[in-house]
């Protein structure tokens, strides 16, 4: 069997051969070791995430099939009544596309856009809740993967707690390795991936919510497959997806959970993240690349670098040549300029890093690419 | 690594070692590699169709993430337009849910119900669609899971396609093993997921339809994630799913397409399963134990008992004592009689069979059950 690629994206990612030797076995999706299965998971997502499970104002765990924006979309055309009115803070892609699936179902939706480079501060948010009333939720993306720019998730959840929004915070590319308190936070839904952080194998997403805006969700569903309070319901009631989960893929996140807690937890899984970002940004920089974010507002989980300027440089050939090699890199996907990115989270650590800097300065010589600077950005 | 319990359910299945062992790499999702392996998918599932992929009247394949229900939300959703009108034929719980889909999405929708152990005729559709004009979707379940019945999906093709409507089959559990041809039963959209007949696993299902439906469905979506149209464009313009997609469970349904062509295609498997069915009935027959359905009603897909009568058997105690010897049978879904199923496609060949006709002889003796027989049948 030969070495799979290894892939420098924001997932799917590379994961550990424990976590898929997981997927060697066919569970019963209604026999009780498997329903054991989904508890577990559940409650150590709950745990991660450091929330009550009971008592006083609790939080719950859905578990939804599909990809991440499938889990997004379920909170989205779940959470939302019909009187309802979102605000989407928007600084990149995955934001953009929160506002998109409220408008496919109908729900009033306001935009607060800000350039992509750029993090929102909770003044601003504040500020347009104030201007604007009748704003019932508002949904943030905390790591954007378009850039990788981290957005401050706690300040600005104290600023819609104090305009008395519900708080949906889409948590993708973060959770698990970028701790957040999500009851200080103020966090009512969040949102994220089997595949990311967590480093299980793609195939479903999870929610965080709050117990009492989770019952609040009863009737609001647009669909049937991506109901998030029925879905709840069927977990509560017997322990059971609703419908076919993908079995093999719990397994794998059972695993994958087991492992990140050896890693010593989201703070342990952070400073891996944090070296191997560290790494990268050396030695990209090193090479005469120029990172599209000001370092204060990078994440460890995914860089944005700029094209070189030097127009021996293509990004098809450039990625093509490192594929050859066994490293897979990401596109970009900014609005404004080319650029592409390499993600720092799955099961990597800094010697891979290094290994793919390696390739990258082959390449560079192979394509003639004499400086990897980029032009100076646009004012 | 102790050994899985075999699974005599309408899925997720038992799977073979091979099929599982596809999943011990992980894909880029946007990698030239993975991308080869979309393309094979839905070329293969093409051909096992039997359809013609160019020229006149040609089908398309989608694929779509998410258990075989969201794939038949994405038809629901997507194929009918505002001004439609559907008709479901209901013989059992997936043709219910097909029309509660449909009215959640608020699509006009009608049903026609017959009892859970009759088949529709041709004549029935042609006579409802005759007394009510206006409909333009016709909804089938090909062969209903609740019970195991066979619809004659050919017979009622002719049927709507002569009331120019356009034909949906749900033929989740059928297709792989119940050879259809899709032009000759007019049928429009086929809806059926990795897990059941082809053997894969869990994650995805799939949908066949012909070119001219899917270019019409442009624009009809009520979600963004279930957008069929949507879905299948992206596929076409660079290869890529939309959004991530199970890339382990597409690894291992790609080797499973190879072991149904290594096998002989459908017939192959129909053979294999039609002697794994038979070796059931004989069992069962033997000991006494009555099926739901008339002979000639009855896939070899799963099988509907009826419960006995003696008021030493409990279906939950029935059930884990076979769990505990390794064999995971299926709860009944009938509104009208209580019943158990056992499946018999999957991994499985017929010696299985018997060792769980041989487990269920030790449990009808361990919990002293004198007679299978069930009552006489409500009239």
């Amino acid at each position: 069997m030969s070495a799979d690629k290894l892939l420098f994206t924001p997932g799917p990612l590379t994961t550990s051969a424990t976590v898929k030797a997981a997927m060697l076995h066919d569970a019963g999706s209604r026999d009780a070791a498997f329903l054991q299965t989904i508890r577990e998971i559940r409650q150590r997502l709950l745990a991660l995430a450091g929330v009550k499970s009971s008592g006083d104002d609790p939080y719950e765990c859905v578990l939804m099939q599909g990809s991440g924006t499938f889990a997004i979309e379920s909170v989205i055309s779940s959470a939302i009544p019909r009187d309802g009115r979102l605000l989407v803070l928007i600084n990149g892609a995955y934001g953009r596309r929160i506002a998109h699936i409220a408008r496919i179902h109908g729900i009033a939706t306001e935009t607060e856009e800000i350039v992509e480079n750029s993090t929102f501060s909770a003044a601003l948010v504040s500020r347009r809740l104030a201007a604007q009333p009748g704003i019932t939720h508002v949904a943030l993306v905390h790591c954007e993967t378009t850039t990788g720019i981290l957005n401050p998730v706690e300040e600005i959840g104290a600023a819609v707690h104090a305009a008395d929004a519900t708080y949906i915070v889409d948590a993708m590319s973060s959770f698990g390795a970028v701790p957040v308190d999500l009851a200080r936070a103020h966090i009512d839904f969040l949102i994220s991936s089997a595949n990311k952080c967590i480093e299980g194998v793609p195939g479903f997403g999870f929610i965080l919510a709050r117990r009492a805006c989770l019952l609040h969700a009863k009737g609001n569903a647009r669909t049937l497959s991506l109901d998030l309070h029925a879905q709840w319901a069927g977990l509560e009631s017997d322990g059971q997806f609703r419908f076919t989960p993908p079995t093999h893929a719990l397994l794998a996140f059972r695993q994958a959970l087991k492992e990140l807690e050896d890693e010593g937890g989201p703070s342990g899984r952070a400073a891996r993240y944090g070296a191997n970002h560290a790494a990268l940004m050396r030695g990209m920089t090193a090479r005469g690349f120029s990172p599209y974010l000001a370092p204060g507002d990078q994440s460890c989980v995914i860089t944005t670098f700029r094209y070189p300027a030097d127009s021996n440089f293509a990004f098809e050939r450039f990625y093509q040549a490192l594929s050859e090699r066994g490293f897979v890199i990401y596109p970009g996907k900014l609005t404004t300029e080319p650029c592409f990115r390499i993600g720092t989270i799955g099961h990597l650590c800094p010697k891979d890093i290094e290994a793919l800097l390696a390739a990258i300065s082959e390449v560079l010589e192979q394509l003639h690419v004499a400086s990897a600077q980029a032009e100076a950005p646009v004012a």
